[in-house]
């Protein structure tokens, strides 16, 4: 069994990491996995815990092999909840129960109620925390308790800079990660709190009354992580009291209230591709769950499309060549308006649209579309007049691209504006309701003007 | 001219804040600006602020006219300098040479270099930084030393906690956003840090050399923004020191490393729908510049999918129904394409593939696309059996479809792990080239199937 080294705060680049994974890898295949587990003892616990997770299963189980609970205890340790569970997820029950066993109650619950529920429930059972318990069964990862921690620093309103002192003396090591102190009475109420800078500056006895200022933000525990990843970033905060009925109870810590923020930019980006909570290196049937339903409610858009073009059989039986330019007209318009959509949606995502008139949106993404309309539109009409050598057909092309590209302007912004007010979250919806209707609105308008012009055109 | 009241640090919903926008915009309307600033005037200085950009030019201007220079300014000293920057873009050059004269020539500097360049100059001038100041002029925003603050505290190895805390006392209330003092010797070299809340904890005469720590993470001056952004995340740092030749010249605080972190996200999200740097309530001007070339470039690519189909027209010609289930293979296909290197793209910016072999990612995807490709195309055959009473176009479609949902998988992941090997950032051109080929291989696939199988659709 290997121990492990000293804690050398080592950071190195992606390339770097890859290298060394590389190389990890090779020294397995060859059978050498003492080697192998040299190359990553040295690493800070961040960059071991990612290259494991990254390794084949086989590879991985070899390097645990060689690691003793120890090690795996510390790795853990120094990383951050959602990056352990990440690599717990990915390792075996039995060293997975040693090592938590070693690492502080409070932190092995952190990282369990961050695993898939029957794996944590498994270790849960396996390290002795009674299965039944609550915080492993039900806080929802998602809310202000989820990201909570429930040892802080705190100081009785009364008292003086050097009680200050003591109590945060009491803290271990893993719980060094608070820029405040929190001002509390004899009934947990929340009273203020005092900047851990303040608390270093001032003498052993200045009263602490003298430091207090008023708590930022105290969330309730329900608080959905996305309110308290807004509250983060809107008002610069570095840390979130967590309260019940005015009594703290939990205070989220930056680290944490960065990686709720991350988690949040994650799902915001994976929902516009309807692909939250699934993974590249998951297990299969989780990714089936995640895609096929979309997936198949997709189908059901692209045969609303297929029915539209259907409308117009007998004029593109006799015009043949307008089947070619179907794609144009539609892409061109689903690409501007997932344009508009996703800007409207970041900036929604950032408040920099509370109070902006739904009115003063919609038009400027009018006029945009009619703006890139018209360039896409004469630009259309030019090549297909070249290449088909029908200006009848051109003119259509150019017409229909134009309507399409306002349509597409005005759908970008107003889907969006519209589901968030009916209560849809809008980035879950708002990419196949616009590309639908820009994929039908395309369609109608280029066979529908051509259909009409036909003496024109054939 | 009406002063600020007492800085209250109430946070709102956006709701709240959606309705005071509103309230607001109804006094202005009816003349009453001072009234409409009795409802700001209380707010937290970050809601102030984007409420404030929120509103039409001239009911700004209108509210501005009975703020003082002193309440801008007091507004610009509590909000983070991006948001600070957004505002000030949208206020007049006197009104904001005056507030921006009253803050200190830190921040106003920090304000001054978000800001578009002409304006910034201009305003520069006007309160007397020296136009040509290199810090206004060549920073580049998006490296550690457009994020990083120049007055930080210090202390010497040699000295005494007491000798930490008389250091921190000279900074002003605007710097106190730091969870740890640096150490460096007299040549400002960076020898270590000390956590902030182990001077709180400390005695007077307890020696640094005691509480000192190695110091995370020193970053180089020119880093890019994405690679703090990532340290910050892959180590959980609440702050990074930037060195030159080992000198600390300056740090990044947590709130900007936040704020760096959050731009990151944002462009990210934008640059996939290729509109990074637009905003949607920005000049028109801008926003052209940003998409038009975009959407000419896509121009381009469904032209090569109008091209493909037109090398069908002779199938098309003698089956004209074949042209309604264009949109659905290909639709499907990139719909599925995009799930992938959505996903991909996410976990590359996170550091979750690093280590991860290619061709295990591809694999992966290609089965989940062959899984997807048979449900879908044994449901689309279905519906297109029952629809149009044609078992050959039936058994076609199917076929195509299982076909390009293979590809879509296996160009979903492909092709961002492809482009970032070749040094191209796959959040910018992945999904062109995707559903470029997810609509070419199901132009391709679907009318060569027909093509070739015709005898049984006719």
């Amino acid at each position: 069994m290997v121990e492990p080294g000293a804690y050398q705060q080592t950071i190195i680049s992606t390339e770097e990491a890859a290298v060394i994974a590389r190389e990890v890898r090779r020294l397995i295949r060859e059978g050498d996995e003492r080697s192998a587990w040299e190359q990553l003892r040295h690493l800070h616990p961040a960059d071991m815990g990612s290259i494991m997770a990254a390794l084949p299963r086989t590879s991985r189980e070899a390097i645990v092999a060689v690691m003793s609970p120890d090690a795996v205890a510390w790795m853990f340790r120094h990383m951050n909840p959602v990056q352990a569970a990440r690599v717990s997820a990915r390792l075996g029950t039995g060293i997975l129960s040693l090592a938590l066993a070693q690492v502080n109650p409070r932190t092995a619950l952190d990282i369990l109620r961050r695993m898939p529920g029957s794996r944590a429930r498994e270790v849960a059972e396996a390290i002795g925390q009674p299965a039944d318990d609550p915080a492993v069964e039900t806080t929802p990862l998602d809310t202000a308790a989820g990201f909570m921690v429930t040892r802080f620093p705190t100081v009785h309103p009364d008292e003086r800079v050097e009680s200050a002192r003591v109590n945060l003396r009491r803290l271990s090591r893993e719980d060094h990660n608070f820029t405040h102190v929190f001002v509390i009475d004899d009934d947990s109420q929340l009273i203020g709190q005092v900047a851990m800078i303040d608390l270093a500056m001032s003498a052993d006895d200045a009263p602490i009354t003298e430091l207090i200022m008023p708590s930022m933000a105290p969330v309730p525990a329900e608080t959905p992580r996305e309110e308290c990843a807004r509250l983060q970033r809107h008002y610069n905060l570095t840390q979130l009291p967590v309260v019940e009925g005015g009594r703290l109870i939990g205070v989220i810590p930056s680290t944490f209230l960065l990686s709720a923020s991350v988690a949040q930019d994650t799902e915001q980006i994976l929902q516009v591709a309807n692909v939250a909570g699934d993974s590249p290196d998951g297990p299969l049937l989780g990714s089936i769950r995640t895609r096929l339903p979309w997936l198949t409610i997709n189908l059901a858009t692209t045969f609303l499309a297929a029915f539209t073009v259907s409308l117009f059989e007998s004029t593109l039986a006799r015009v043949v060549v307008l089947a070619a330019f179907l794609p144009v007209v539609a892409g061109q318009g689903g690409i501007g308006g997932t344009q508009t959509l996703t800007l409207i949606i970041r900036a929604m995502a950032l408040g920099e649209l509370v109070g902006m008139r739904a009115r003063r949106l919609l038009t400027r993404e009018l006029i945009l579309g009619l703006i890139h309309g018209v360039w896409l539109g004469v630009l259309v009409a030019v090549i297909a007049a070249l290449w088909k050598q029908n200006l009848g057909l051109a003119l259509v092309l150019g017409v229909a691209m134009l309507g399409n590209m306002a349509m597409a302007g005005v759908t970008g912004a107003g889907v969006p504006l519209l589901l968030r007010r009916i209560g849809v979250d809008p980035a879950v919806a708002s990419a196949v309701v616009v590309t639908t209707v820009t994929d039908v609105c395309g369609f109608l308008l280029f066979l529908g003007i051509a259909s009409a012009a036909i003496t024109l055109i054939v």
